[in-house]
């Protein structure tokens, strides 16, 4: 058959998201598994394929390598590439199932899946997800813990446990809490697969579709994704100078949302920290209108200059707060375990969505978790941290103040991971990630964060925990770089301005 | 004030599954907390307490030590219990908010806890749940591996990593498959956080409201609960000497359902193997209805007898076979690390759904069996649990034909992990339950497994492989001692009569 011919149809989504070399590949690989294109058969060289979809020999290239690493093609050294023998089970298999129609709706977010792309790691070595630098993780301490004598690994605690956690971990968890003035004993704490399950689990216990919730705009995506997807209806509360007091009261006036998430301490993405007098109000406005407020804290403890104000959940004496924190930011991302403070009945139900999900969460983290915090190595830890990110902070400020200083707006956070970045031009942050990106330089747009579509488009969140200061210095220069071309290329103030909703017919 | 009035109008609930002296901290401690009872306040002396409530003696030292590891009672020698100083935040905290009214309504299941309680571990030493021996768990492996040369462990591999799990593990799942006669490539495998999310990510991706689930009858409780609690209902397949294919039939052409749970390799908890030519006939069904068949695989390397047959995945050409399994049954159960094998379409359907659970699955964990599977430690390790279970389920079968030969009625399985069996009298299992163990033998009633309530009254499921052979021997004395002690009370004969239905007025 006229391989180039029954390609010739096949047409490319230039506004996907999906690279085109991945498409290109998709189209092949779909014909050689219906078994269109049969074993052997020669397809056409490289430079054709790039001219018959209209794409660069490298775009062509890459197709054909990665349905080489498939196993659906194979090439021939100076003959060409050839559709190779796929088994049986392969070819045609799955395909005549309809699998995407069998499927449940899946919540429309625009940004679904944007967090799972941003904790994809990229090889550039860019720093977009909310990472702790590699080289700090306790590697050392991990394996000296697990190699440990004998006598710390009982065989029966890699056996199943309560949903809840490992009760030492959690008594450590509650005591290292009570160090923060949170009194809390165990019975209030549950270990989670990271906040993120902390997050699901609150959803699923506490959000029926038509439920309110409110969150900060921006604010940090998988919160917000969460409860989304359990049906919630979003209020965005500004993240502004000053907390918006009477949005909220309006809010719960007229709404009466079933809560209020909010990340208080050095904010995600605004670095924003919510100071004494603002909680205190908080609480009263909680306790008068019986609102549950949903505290995430993973950052308290990444202070650069003083001690952040004691926690909401440490101020609560109404007892509405209900407080998430994890062990990602502090040590490593892959211990996957965090916790909630709750009242038990809470804690109670949210265990209960636990058990359908994963009947507990993993054992081995837990157990180096308690070996870590019962040995005292977490103050040490924390100290060593902060002293390396302060630098980092004061670095790429220093270094985006210098070569950046007319066109971002910022303010430097007094702790966490991020600087928040407003773009004095009209240049679409979306657009400096594209021309940036090549040059190894990577940050999230701040439309990510945003409860609305179309804002935040001007906004950008860098981390400058992941790379060492020289690499942010010159980050910010190459930042600088893009911005002056981008300004030169003066074509993105069409973009901005507000573009007609026009009908689709 | 009286203490003792105002205790008096307490009432215990006697059917509750909550010891008594945790019901009476409870009392106790509500009303410390709602401060009606006021710092410094003696409390009864524990004869009065015990009194007052109409319990052993025992049982009040119990609340009071409860309440005293609470925090909120203080014993003076020779003196008496005392109301402790409670601090303000934990005093009427929490108790404002009407938690229970706030939550989502659960999914009423009978036996909603009892997989949770199953998993708890209990102090007796009983083998309820379908642990493995954690005698036989790798732990100087797991010790080796964590210690290994600095090379193996890169900080990076702590870090964020896809959702679907490391490409090298799921590389290294595919490879094993491929020599268990399942062709598959690292695309169509997930990693997940035990079969028990994999189950629970199926029934986000693919269940709605009013759907049709088609499940065997007895089945795995953990799959019975997730599809419900998705919503849909349950149609139940008796597990009998020869696969129901007449009525799969009827409820394929009468129900259209959505899909089908088979566990077809040492059923759980029957210990039933599906024949081949079952597998074949299946197949045929499943492709003529297109229906989708997740085939559930934690036990089939454990074989004691010849290696079964190859998995319905194996043989699926029609490629709707969705395949589970877990390291949790072969190594140790904390590692809670799953996998399914199904067409990317549905994978990539269950990573998003996955992104809002946990981000990923632990690292740890994941980058232990790595390690574990590419020295090519499994085949060793398999051989000696292989070889250690077949004695005990020798031991538990010949000890049961000895001693309870009469009353039970069971077959031995060829592998797996459990010995189901009927009693042959009219003696309720979960009757035969308490009374053994006080004597510290354990088991699940049958009743647990089933769709229906009322089913399975007579049945239950032994796990021999969590205790060596001499405690088997003497689980099945001890059983065959309680079954002898049932028949001469026969008093139970009534309880199996039908009860008429009363209506509730």
């Amino acid at each position: 058959m006229d391989i180039s011919k029954a390609l010739a149809g096949a047409r490319l989504d230039k506004l996907s998201r999906q690279p085109m070399y991945l498409q290109i590949a998709g189209i092949i690989g779909e014909k050689i598994q219906d078994m269109v294109f049969s074993d052997g058969t020669r397809l056409p060289p490289e430079r054709e394929l790039a001219e018959l979809f209209g794409v660069s020999r490298t775009t062509a290239i890459n197709a054909y390598r990665y349905l080489e690493k498939q196993g659906l093609v194979f090439a021939r050294e100076g003959s060409g590439t050839y559709v190779a023998e796929v088994p049986a089970a392969r070819k045609d298999g799955g395909r005549r199932v309809p699998w995407v129609q069998l499927m449940t709706p899946f919540p429309k977010l625009p940004l679904s899946t944007m967090l799972r792309e941003i904790l994809t790691p990229n090889v550039s070595g860019g720093s977009m997800a909310g990472m702790p630098d590699p080289a700090f993780y306790p590697v050392d301490l991990l394996r000296q813990i697990f190699a440990g004598d004998n006598k710390s690994m009982d065989p029966v605690d890699l056996g199943h446990i309560a949903t809840e956690g490992y009760d030492h971990l959690r008594r450590l968890v509650a005591r290292m809490l009570v160090g923060r003035s949170i009194e809390t004993t165990m019975e209030n704490v549950m270990i989670t697969a990271g906040s993120q399950q902390a997050l699901y689990l609150i959803g699923k216990a506490m959000l029926e579709p038509g439920d309110y919730v409110v969150v900060e705009s921006p604010t940090f995506i998988g919160a917000h994704q969460v409860f989304s997807a359990s049906g919630a209806r979003i209020l965005g509360l500004p993240v502004a100078r000053q907390f918006p007091f009477s949005l909220l009261e309006d809010y719960l006036i007229r709404y009466r949302p079933k809560l209020l998430y909010l990340i208080p301490t050095y904010h995600n993405p605004t670095g924003r920290l919510m100071p004494e007098n603002e909680r205190r109000e908080l609480l009263r406005l909680a306790a008068r209108h019986r609102l549950v407020v949903v505290e995430d804290d993973p950052y308290s403890e990444l202070y650069y200059d003083e001690k952040p104000p004691v926690s909401l959940k440490g101020m609560d004496a109404y007892g509405g707060v209900v407080y998430l924190s994890t062990f990602s930011k502090v040590l490593f991302p892959g211990l996957r375990t965090g916790y909630v403070v709750a009242h038990p009945a809470l804690l109670n139900r949210m265990a209960m969505e636990k058990q359908f999900i994963d009947l507990h969460s993993n054992n081995l983290a837990q157990w180096f978790l308690c070996q870590f915090l019962q040995s005292g190595l977490l103050p040490g830890h924390l100290a060593l941290v902060r002293g390396e990110y302060k630098k980092r902070r004061n670095a790429l400020s220093k270094a985006l103040r210098r070569y950046c200083g007319e066109e971002l707006f910022f303010e430097a956070p007094r702790g966490g991971f991020f600087i928040w970045c407003r773009i004095n031009r009209s240049i679409l942050s979306s657009r400096l990630l594209q021309q940036v990106f090549g040059a190894g330089v990577s940050f999230v747009p701040g439309e990510a964060f945003y409860v609305h579509p179309r804002e935040g488009e001007r906004e950008l969140r860098l981390c400058f925990v992941t790379q060492a200061e020289k690499a942010l210095q010159e980050s910010a220069r190459r930042l600088a770089r893009a911005l002056a071309q981008l300004k030169r290329a003066g074509k993105e103030s069409a973009v901005l301005a507000n573009q007609p909703v026009k009908p689709i017919v």
